[in-house]
């Protein structure tokens, strides 16, 4: 029996509950793991980025059922990819999926949710975590094979993740522009950038980055660890997931520098 | 064995962890099912209607272990209830588990918990969540009967639960009331009115109604899902559970029209 | 297979669902509970006294899986204890696990987490719990001994908890000062005091207490329960964890009297 990885925007509602009592009903034996229903609502990129941050660490062969959906209802395409590693991602075609496949050998395979045998009997035009996605995850985990959920699709036609990519900008004073996609859960803000991109604009922990967002700068260092720097001090540093991160040591980088999801930040060296 | 569904007001704290805890120690291999911990306080409509919600996808013959008391320590009653389709329901008997029940196949039994052999040694007055249900709830996970947890209560005499119920008005300008009964993760306003009520005010998807609230009114389409209009755009639709919800396309209705929970609106037809 | 009971302050991030992924790789068969998520970010105190709450309830042998870390990254030990009745407690050396640790038996052994065997390969400054708590957990739930993880420390060299200790005053007016540590998810403010300090003072059910706060005061009366008082009404009585509560019935002790977390409040005999 396969256990599920569980992703959802569903919040603290008891959405991801009915979705564990269809699969309770369907796969009484499979385990779920919840992986987080805090997603900001509708954000795409922020679920691929949870998911993707979740793939080194996943059990090989795992079912994830990833559901941020804001398409619900309309045209988008219900799927299940097998990844080069054998795990078997469910949710909405909308690009939420393909940098966890990527990190897990990429889609070696895509099927379209369209087997009536696999899905409730009635479809609602609201809640296909309910209806669709969550039984045939529960199905998948007890052996259905994806080949049975519908027909295949190409890996090339896929939706591409909405993820705002970084850019290296060279010059007399090179620069890195990346977006902030999210704040951890103490309000360190998470960069789309590779810490290596550091690296790139030869800055090395030791050494101080200006960093601007919102019309304004700071000065800050470069650090390893949150106790590189004072407490209530701000500093960038490589966080848990290899890319970049705004920070404060024992403190909120979200609310002390007013740092905003989405906001687009520039790096360059720090100068004296 | 049998799986034990839980809900709750706990909300963020350690209360259900530490009833998690208390059922592992009884029933170490009882699977435990969260639906949802994020009631609203003390809301016994809000917990009733997310139980009913979750009913028809709860496996059969679960132990239900719903904990929204505001009565706690005084003089309401602790129950097990037990469906026609054989569930056992477990909670205070203020009406939470009712709606769920009927949808269930009815209360075919009820019984007080009062056998001091399935609750813990000592009952505090403020968290029979710990001390009774949960305790109780994993003893009946592994098989102890309904009927050793205490007197047979007559179903007739149980308390009802408090939601408000929808009216549907005739006249010249035909009407429904119904109130607001909770805001999905989304911000989507949930009614209390089955969707087929606007059928019977002659409304189907395509139309418009005109919707009151709080001295304000809207004309709204009436949809199948939120793409059938624009993103930010409000619109009345049947949701997943069959009631009517008001929402906003990618949007929160309960910013956006400023609704609240408990408000009555008034739906009718929407005139050119 | 012993159960493991998971404590942090991850909040609604998917740090829980990451270190759950990590334990399912190493203990696919291990039963994971969660305690609870929701410590306020860097509160060992809270912390602390969440595990408290929780371990006369938790089942005998488990492993704790505690993480409150605001030194990760810093000097702090990472260790695991043994409790006199057999549990094994992991977490960070800063206090968080000893208050537990005593209500299950004392601190019978103590290691330092410095095996690699039993963390993953790569160990980031930033995330403990999944690069070290983590599976160190996992490893001690599927049998290794807590031995084999490090070097033995003494007892008496772990880090005492930071918990702000009550105190009596004698005299002419006796009067009790303790902290607010905590509020319960009804916005009741736990105090951290023994609800027996109030006999000390010769306050029983029944009485009136003079409250003081925040240079305002309130005349409560000492009740069993909520409903002693009408709705809306503010109260004392002993919590469920047997400390004194200050809650309103059927209300929010923080909103209606302005309470804050870690002040210190100074009770008195209510007067005529």
């Amino acid at each position: 029996m396969r256990p599920i990885l569980f992703l959802s925007d569903f919040g603290s509602s008891e959405y991801p509950g009915i979705c564990r009592a269809v699969m309770a009903a369907v796969a009484p034996e499979a385990r779920v793991i919840d992986l987080t229903h805090h997603v900001p609502a509708f954000d795409v990129a922020a679920g691929a980025l949870a998911a993707l941050d979740a793939a080194p660490y996943a059990p090989p062969g795992a079912v994830w059922l990833a559901v941020v959906d804001p398409g619900v209802g309309g045209r988008r395409r219900a799927v299940v990819l097998r990844t080069g590693r054998g795990d078997l991602m469910v949710g909405p075609d909308n690009g939420l999926l393909l940098p966890a496949a990527a990190a897990l050998g990429g889609v070696r395979g895509a099927w379209s949710l369209e087997n009536p045998a696999y899905r409730l009997a009635r479809l609602s035009s609201t809640f296909h975590g309910r209806d669709l996605f969550a039984p045939a995850a529960a199905h998948l985990a007890r052996g259905v094979p994806p080949e049975a959920m519908g027909p295949e699709l190409e890996a090339a036609g896929l939706e591409p993740a909405p993820l705002p990519e970084p850019r290296l900008e060279a010059g007399a004073e090179p620069r890195l522009r990346a977006a902030v996609v999210l704040f951890d859960p103490f309000g360190s803000a998470r960069l789309r950038a590779p810490a290596r991109m550091l690296g790139e604009l030869g800055l090395v922990p030791g050494g101080t980055v200006r960093l601007e967002a919102g019309g304004r700068s700071w000065r800050l260092p470069v650090g390893r660890t949150y106790a590189d720097v004072p407490e209530g001090a701000p500093l960038i540093l490589e966080d848990s997931s290899g890319d970049i991160l705004v920070a404060v040591h024992r403190g909120s980088a979200r609310e002390q520098l007013g740092l905003e999801r989405g906001q687009e930040v520039e790096i360059r060296r720090g100068g004296v």
